[in-house]
């Protein structure tokens, strides 16, 4: 049987192996070509959040939840890379211990590799797998950091955001545009002291958010087709507020298939995939310029103040379109 | 006169004009190309930390301090982008408003494009003029948020981190990896609680990460090369600790200087500039392949469902590489 046919069987061992090779940034852009076309039927749902905010703890009590209606779920959690942080992947793993005997869920931890673009080439083909194996919902989880979230939002159909209460949590999150890839925000920890000022304070950003889009859009939405944003406020360690985490998951996921912005997601994530091929083949392509003879001695003068950076790239660039 | 020589004769104006040309990305490699034989002289210093850490006000403290010497100081402010803080560049000059009658100093701030790379750019240029215009030491400012962090450890021969008391923030900056650039911490808002505890925690980790490092590069340092992360206690808003901070950024200086350490990060910050100038002249021939006639119909085939994106791609670099 071939690994493709093994995989929507249910083998987990050859999925396993599939999710590695993956991870390993081998060569399989074959394979891949073959099972996309057995994607597209999974429901895409990113959960992202600052370190310590309780996520892993949250996506426990939500797919144990969830799984009351039977779906198979996938989890894929994301660690961006450090040398300091050897034991996240082991403590995901802890937090979601509920869910480890349960046959109608499947986790998988991926780290960070130093490559350019691999980790996001390896989220996204992952997720495809995932999807051709038959989860119904496929929930990605990763630390708010930089790219990871990016191609969280550029991966999901629905994206939760996780906050703490107190301001500095939210305010990080808006810098870094966290707020603006939200669909649904939890407020973790809600029994803290200032958690429904948080809430209060978030509300009036979205606002700010929601009305500066309208504008930059100039769209004209009849409000039945506009998703406000829900926040829901939740004690991760006791369960509580995670089943109206689930409602509006569920709801917001109504709200893609009736308005058709499940197709619109559908398609700005293909073309997400699109252009993140198309870079992975120009960074190859830069890794090898960069090993040219020609590159090496370029750098060399440069080291010796003999040329400017500026003009050793020109020069480059000009041998490169003409080989 | 031309703008090079306005620059050089400290015509502030035609300074703010060419960084103004560089942020807009305007084709000036020519120009940049001219003033980079003048650079390479200034002591190029990075401060990082989250937002509200306090890094304007410590900024604005030891620059201040540091102008005894009689130095000319140049500030770069960072602003990575999001919706939300539109005000965040008038909150840097009202946090540094005790330099702005300073001519000795030169403030400038610099906010995000969207284009990937193009913030990269613009910082390692503006620096570059800085230099050439004569400043004496570059303090590049940015907030802690993802790829302008690894910006500031590239373009500085001195980079220092400011985090808050409690765990949150440290263990934050261990994950995102900012501890691994620092050669200087700050511990500021130090007369709050748990400030003594953040400290013996962030020891404890950067002896896990120097011991790590060693076994990694397999290498035997005297102990008089080895630079030691000091962590330095501050109260901004009083000018508490600044003294110290102040003398550790000279020490750390002397240290470059006296194990050449300086010119191998000097060497460092050039090959990551060579590298980034090719990667944009790779990203500019990216955009132009998505605008080809022939790349817009694959996606039109990948949106219809009649092709895969690994084909596609494949497709297309074959085509792009026979062009």
């Amino acid at each position: 049987m071939s690994l493709f046919r093994e995989i929507i069987s249910g083998n987990r061992q050859s999925l396993a192996q599939c999710l590695t090779s993956i991870e390993n940034e081998d060569d399989n852009y074959h394979f891949l070509s073959e099972i996309y076309g057995h994607t597209g039927n999974a429901h895409l749902i990113g959960i992202t959040g600052s370190p310590g905010s309780g996520k892993s703890t949250i996506l426990n009590s939500l797919v144990k939840l969830m799984r009351k209606n039977d779906d198979n779920m996938g989890i894929l959690a994301i660690d961006p890379s450090s040398q300091f942080t050897k034991g996240a992947v082991l403590g995901d793993r802890i937090r979601m211990q509920d869910l480890l005997g349960d046959k109608g869920v499947y986790i998988r931890s991926m780290a960070t590799r130093g490559a350019l673009g691999g980790l996001s080439n390896a989220v996204a083909g992952s997720i495809d797998v995932l999807d051709a194996a038959g989860f119904d919902r496929i929930f990605v989880e990763t630390s708010g950091v930089g790219q990871a979230e990016i191609d969280i939002a550029a991966n999901s159909y629905t994206t939760i955001v996780v906050l703490l209460p107190g301001a500095g949590d939210s305010i990080q999150a808006s810098k870094a545009g966290v707020l603006e890839i939200a669909d649904i925000i939890v407020i973790n920890k809600s029994d803290y002291s200032h958690a429904s000022l948080t809430k209060s304070h978030l509300l009036e950003m979205l606002d700010i958010a929601s009305h500066s889009h309208n504008i930059d859009n100039n769209s004209i939405n009849s409000s039945k087709n506009i998703w406000s944003v829900p926040i829901v406020s939740t004690v991760a360690t006791s369960g509580e507020g995670v089943d109206e985490l689930a409602d509006n998951v569920y709801s917001h996921y109504k709200y893609l298939c009736d308005t058709g912005e499940l197709e619109v997601r559908r398609r700005n994530r293909i073309r997400y995939i699109y252009r993140l091929l198309l870079q992975k083949q120009l960074y190859t392509r830069l890794e090898n310029i960069l090993l040219e003879e020609r590159s090496i001695q370029q750098l060399e003068l440069l080291m010796q103040g003999k040329n400017d950076p500026y003009t050793a790239v020109e020069h480059l660039m000009k041998w490169f379109d003409t080989h």
